[in-house]
This record gives structure tokens, C-alpha cells and sequence, in this order.
């Protein structure tokens, strides 16, 4: 077992997060509709998934669902690049797809340069770069 | 923009989560440590991140953290596989290693065959074959 096949957000607003996702950010997917039941983008390697919240809860499960939480969920996912620039890049799309910029880019303690935002539901994103970072030819980190 | 790097779990007791997730479920790692600062998984595609929980929030916004929150968080990570067969596996193998299976493996209304566990911080996993998911040479969902 070493495998994450999808990253599932629970979503309180299909339609507001399609805009941002595929809209704003570009995310790609095959589904056209703007207010769809549920949606799969084809990033490499591992879908991101946005389905909805409460019917996420009622798959784990449906006798006993989890009560949905508040506050920070303690997971972040990340969107690594290969420049300082293209954090910037971005950080400025993320501007313009109306999402919020939790921490503006700048240096990090490691060595790299980071920013951090937040989608339509508060799941957080950081955008980073370091310079020891490698890719494959799908974009992918290899380290 | 298309791509999720990485998948980052803030966790509470490292220890318990290395023991998890590597020595329990298998997950590969060139980390040896039983209780090391933070562990990359090399996950094909998107890695697999365990960071200190608290340490995540301050690395969002060090002047003022997300609250951490209580309950269910919105996110799930699937892991999928080519037959029910090994959906049953899979989850005798997390049971084994300590963790919350909080729905037995059953049919799903979609077609499929899946179950869903719980790690130790309480993230959710599910665990699900569909007689339609194609996967490829590196055990990724295609479709």
C-alpha cells in the first residue's frame, strides 16, 4: 500500500468552486457544466475530486456520519514550481480567481520561497519553490 | 495550474503516525527514524507528507495560525484498487496496524465495492474498487 489515488474536497458551493478551480485557476477537467453533482480534475498522478461536503460525510458514513468540523482541517495540499516567479504567478491567479491569499510569497526558512492560500471552502494551498526541488516530465516532484 | 504536489497531514503524535502509515500500511520511505521531524512518502505521483500539526499552522500564517479545528475536516484520500479482494486487504492489513475502520467493506450504489478507515489523527481514507477504473503501469487512476 503506497499509493493516494484522489484528494477529496467536500465542497459547500459546487458551482462557487468550479469557478474557481477550472474557471479561475485551470484546472482541467472533461466536465462543461458550471453547477455539477460532483467533478474530477485529471492532475498527474492524483485526481483532485470536489463532491459535497454533507454527502462526503454520509459516504464514510451513512448510519453514524462524521459532524463536519470547523477551523483549520490539518491538511494542506501543495502546488510546487519551479521558479520564485511562478509562485508569484500563482499567487496573482489565485488574486484573480477570488481566492484568499493567506500568506503573501516570500523566503523561507529552508531555503525556498513560499505563499500560502485558501479556496472557497478554506482548504489550504501552499505554492512553493525550492531550489532542490526535481521534477519528472508530468510536473511531478521526484525527490 | 493543474496538479497537486503534495498531500500534507498535520499530525499529532509522529511516532504513532510513522508506525502507521510506514510500518503498518507499508507506505515506502527512505526515512528510517521511528520518530523523525517529518517524513515524505514516495507516493507515485503525488507524495504523501506527515508534518507536526501545530508547526503546519504556524507555516500558513506564523503572526496569526489557523485555529485548529474539531471534527470531521471536508477532506478524504482515496486509495483504489483492481478488485474487491484486495478493498478486504487492504483494510485487514489497517486493522492490523491500529487503525479505525469506521465502514466495513460493503457495495456502494455506484457500482463499486468500498470501505473507509480512519488514521491516527482521525483523517479519512477510502478504500474502493468500481468494475470501470482503469489504472496505469504505476498503479494511478487513469480515467
Amino acid at each position: 500500500m503506497n499509493r493516494v489515488s484522489i484528494v477529496c474536497l467536500g465542497v459547500r458551493n459546487m458551482e462557487a468552486s468550479v469557478r474557481f478551480y477550472r474557471d479561475g485557476l485551470g484546472f482541467v477537467t472533461d466536465v462543461k457544466e458550471n453547477n455539477p453533482h460532483m467533478v474530477f480534475f485529471n492532475t498527474y498522478g492524483t485526481k483532485l475530486e470536489l463532491y459535497p461536503l454533507q454527502e462526503l460525510a454520509e459516504d464514510i458514513n451513512s448510519v453514524n456520519p462524521p459532524s463536519i468540523g470547523k477551523g483549520f482541517s490539518g491538511i494542506t495540499l501543495a502546488y510546487n514550481v519551479d521558479s520564485k516567479e511562478k509562485v508569484n504567478e500563482v499567487i496573482e491567479l489565485v488574486r484573480s480567481a477570488g481566492g484568499t491569499v493567506v500568506k503573501e510569497p516570500q523566503e523561507v526558512f529552508w531555503g525556498g520561497f513560499h505563499a500560502y492560500f485558501s479556496d472557497p471552502d478554506g482548504y489550504y494551498w501552499e505554492v512553493a519553490y525550492g531550489p532542490d526541488f526535481k521534477y519528472d516530465e508530468h510536473g511531478m516532484l521526484t525527490f
